[in-house]
């Protein structure tokens, strides 16, 4: 087998077979087909795409590079979460809990990740002492004992993914439907669990910016879990402006305690009880979508999710009195208002800016290697939709260093556009696949 | 300005500006341009192309890359030849030193590479003691004394065509046109001659195997090197069957002797005579095509030509002797008669396959290491029309080594297709592009 034909092959439209896909992989995780063949390979994919057999084949080539999770000696229903990436993205932290609350398994393995805020991971280490750094033999103890335990995800898992990903992001080649599918679906199979809910963002805030591409992405990626064997389900919902109203790592987990406390948050508790119907559906353990929200909000309203939350982060060294009393959380020392110079309806709030003015404050990475500051952020006061007087707060800059918080402030004021009259309200809740 | 960035703008379809091609270039020669962001940007040039702007502006930088040659001091009108490439392509051993007697000057950089023989350096040195490593000044006293010299092309003429052929070669990204006519004109215009005379071929052993994209070739690389202030003109050949009757290094150069001593050798005098009645216009030498054409018939019955080899040889310090005596030029031991299995007219003559066997004789290179033999080769008795009677010659193979003659002879009973009735002759001379 040739790598050229291979690329040619890919190039012409042709449907490229398993061996050589498989090839492809094999070699270039063991280095001798070089990233230059690779990224031409992944340029000519994004042109002419992957079947779903392909991307099948793929994923499962990924799969195989490195180890997988057996979670067998978990008893149980194991559920796994993972969310297309947005800004203000707390959901694991609400749903995760409320889940374990209702008696599904939570052992998932979670990202730091480049972005507006850091991953779960970041934001969990917000708890003063804790730490993902858990072994496996730990990892099945407290998922048996807590039934929640979540770990930093290891080099070992998908490294296919690590190399592949590294390359299309300096190539250009990062949104191609058949590589974020392969590259999303391999980690979450190879992670073990029995139910995959996959948190599929669309609009200007979200990785897909069209409501096409994301139903397509959510689509692709239950048939690819369902055709590898595993329950599977997604749910595709609005980041045309940010989840609920907080911005940044530590804020967002308060925001997320709120929520386990009763709280709604904008829309946050509602995705959060969409996901966990899903799950619970999926799981067998509801009869219906309203059951299922019933189970869940019982579990917030009885303090049990809340109480979820606690155990596992003392069971992962954290300070557990963090959850009842946030004030222990990292706090920035300056707060700023920013002072709305319009009157009218919020028309209009742009997520990206949103979370680049986050990463302005140090909440996020730009790189690899940058340190993120968990006190800083951004808490919205207005959303889309609501009305603002004159010189009324839009948001509430949290922050080290009042001249990055004055950075922050312009880009906020950009992002807010006003209307006379009330927008028209569009649904928050796009679509589920199951 | 950043890669990634230029990549999706191409990616996009988006028309790339001086500034953005000229940062690529130059930083992929200075070696801060990975390899593997090159080969993602080739890939989106295949599927989005280039406008003619961008595949000026494209040549101009890789010729920045390096030295350009001055020719200012070698006196007359210079002219310079360039083929596409094909089987048995021995042009340029006839039309230049028919050009120099007719008062052009040739002074001109030929290359080695790839292909089922050697390149016109190759060819050249069957000539025992011929050398094209001819440095500056011999270069412009041979160009003004004899007015035909050619050297071996330097490693400063255009490195970015050198490091980006080589990486196309790897990564599937060689037949892309805007790509093609930069490396072809970045060099000729590198090269300083006031006249490009382009040999575009066309057909099954071309490198273009399409007349459409053969003519969008030629139309591409006039209206460029006419943009650079060069008179350039192209012919469009047939290159379905090979040219002319021989194929290898030795074999070529005394077929083109035989042309400069009147003999036709099927097309190949009258495509010599096309290529040079455009010198002559372009150069002003010439009233009318029909003129010129009488101009170059005198300098071949006259011997004056032929002369113009022997003078060229003499220069270059080979054995001029061989000129007028091939018996003199290298010979391979063996002499085998391919027998025709079948009777009837000669229906189709595959040029590629010819090619392959002639590299499987040892005529051609594989890699940049392999080394020529100079003496092997084919030579075809039976062309596209020819009737053949059964057991009749098709061709005769000379080799060194009678197992790979045996290969060699089953690859041309292969390439032989037959009819019962005359096949309808195909115009040879397809069009020519001023």
């Amino acid at each position: 087998m040739n790598t050229v034909d291979i690329i040619i092959k890919k190039r012409s439209g042709a449907e490229l077979s398993e061996t050589e896909i498989s090839y492809l992989i094999e070699k270039y995780v063991g280095g001798e087909i070089p990233d230059y063949q690779m990224s031409a390979f992944l340029m000519a994919v994004y042109f002419r795409g992957m079947t779903e057999k392909e991307t099948l084949t793929l994923t499962n080539e990924m799969i195989k590079s490195g180890d997988t999770l057996d979670l067998g000696a978990i008893g149980g229903i194991k559920a796994d979460k993972h969310s297309t990436g947005g800004v203000g993205d707390k959901t694991s932290l609400v749903l995760c809990p409320m889940l374990a609350a209702a008696g599904i398994k939570i052992a998932k393995m979670s990202g730091r990740g480049l972005g507006h805020t850091g991953g779960t991971i970041d934001k969990l280490e917000s708890f003063p002492g804790l730490t993902t750094n858990i072994d496996g033999e730990r990892f099945i103890k407290q998922a048996n004992e807590i039934g929640f335990v979540i770990a930093g995800q290891t080099a070992r898992l998908v490294p296919a993914d690590k190399k592949l990903y590294a390359l299309r992001d300096v190539t250009g080649t990062v949104d191609i439907l058949p590589l974020i599918v392969s590259s999303i679906m391999s980690k979450k199979l190879a992670s073990g669990a029995d139910i995959i809910i996959l948190d599929v963002k669309t609009g200007s805030g979200a990785f897909m910016k069209s409501e096409d591409e994301s139903f397509e992405l959510a689509r692709q990626m239950v048939a690819l879990g369902r055709n590898a064997g595993r329950k599977t389900a997604a749910v595709i919902s609005d980041m045309d402006e940010p989840l609920g109203f907080a911005v940044g790592n530590a804020l967002e987990v308060k925001e997320a305690i709120d929520v386990l406390n009763g709280k709604n948050a904008g829309n946050l508790r509602e995705l959060c009880l969409t996901l966990g119907s899903c799950t619970l559906l999926e799981a067998g353990l509801a009869e219906s979508e309203a059951n299922a929200r019933e189970t869940l909000e019982k579990c917030i309203d009885n303090g049990s999710a809340l109480k979820k939350l606690a155990d596992f982060v003392r069971a992962q060294g954290g300070d557990e009195r963090a959850v009842y009393d946030t004030s222990l959380l990292p706090d920035a020392p300056y707060k700023i208002d920013v002072k709305s110079p319009h009157k009218g309806y919020v028309k209009a709030l742009d997520a990206e800016t949103v979370g680049r003015a986050c990463i302005v404050l140090g909440g996020g990475r730009e790189t690899k290697d940058s340190k993120i500051d968990l006190s800083v952020g951004i808490v919205l006061k207005k959303k889309i939709g609501d009305y603002v007087s004159e010189n009324e707060t839009l948001a509430t800059i949290h922050a080290q260093d009042m001249a990055k918080a004055h950075e922050a402030e312009k880009m906020l004021l950009e992002c807010y556009a006003f209307l006379d009259t009330t927008p028209q309200k569009k649904p928050f809740i796009k679509g589920i696949i199951r």
